[in-house]
C-alpha cells in the first residue's frame, strides 16, 4: 500500500571518502525504487562528514509533507553511534515535531535477516554446494 | 549439503569496545547454528583492534581441516578495508597454502539481498501498512 506521507531516512556515519557516501546515495535510490510506495520518500543523512545531516534528512522529509518518518541506522553493530548519537539527534526533531512519528528501527546489524543475507553471500561466492 | 572441509570466516573490523566485539562473536555463533551443515566451520576475526587477526583466523580453518575457506566481510561500504586491506591480508595465506582455495565474498552493504533486508527491517518498525 503506498503511503506518500510516510518517509524513511537512511542513516549511514559518513565518510571522508566521497565514493562511500555516494555508495550510501545509489543504494538508497535502489531502496526508493524497491520501496514499492510503501514509503513515499525515501532518502538519506548522515552522522557526520557528510550532508544531510541527520536533523536535517528529518527536517527536509517532514517538509517534503511526511506524517511518519522511519530513521533506519545503517551501522552493524550497537556501539555509541546507534545507542546513543542518533537517538540524541532524532529526539528534538521528536520534540519540534509532535504531530509526526518519528520511530528509529533496528540497525542492520540486529536486522532479522542478517543471517540469511551472510549465507547467501557466503553461498554466492559459489562454496556452497547442493 | 555438509562439508567439514569448508570453512566461513566473518571478517569485521574490531572494536576498542569490547561489546562490539563480543557482538560479532555471537553473530558467528548464530551463524554456525544456522550453517546447516554447509560449512563444517564458521569462525570469526578482525581487521584491527581484536582477536583473532584475519591471518590468524585463516591459519586457524586450515588447522581445523579446511580445504576452501570463504572470507566474509562485514562491511557496508567499499571502503579502503575492504578493496585493499582485507585482500592484502589474505594473499600471502593464499601463497602460504596453494592447495586451499581461499576467496573473498561480497562485503554486507554489496550484498544482493540488501535492499529487502532493509526494507524489511524498515517495515518492522510497525510504519509499513497492508
Amino acid at each position: 500500500m503506498s503511503d506518500k506521507n510516510k518517509s524513511l531516512l537512511l542513516v549511514a556515519h559518513g565518510s571522508r571518502r566521497a565514493s562511500s557516501n555516494e555508495e550510501i546515495r545509489q543504494l538508497t535510490d535502489r531502496l526508493a525504487d524497491s520501496a514499492d510506495g510503501a514509503f513515499g520518500r525515501v532518502s538519506c543523512a548522515f552522522l557526520e562528514l557528510a550532508e544531510p545531516s541527520i536533523p536535517d534528512g528529518i527536517e527536509l522529509a517532514i517538509q517534503a509533507g511526511a506524517t511518519e518518518v522511519v530513521v533506519l541506522p545503517y551501522f552493524l553493530s550497537a556501539g555509541r553511534h546507534v545507542a546513543e548519537d542518533i537517538p540524541e539527534l532524532v529526539a528534538p526533531k521528536q520534540s519540534e515535531h509532535p504531530t509526526v512519528e518519528i520511530r528509529i528501527s533496528t540497525y542492520v546489524g540486529a536486522a532479522e535477516g542478517i543471517i540469511e543475507l551472510l549465507l547467501s553471500t557466503a553461498a554466492e561466492s559459489g562454496v556452497i554446494e547442493s
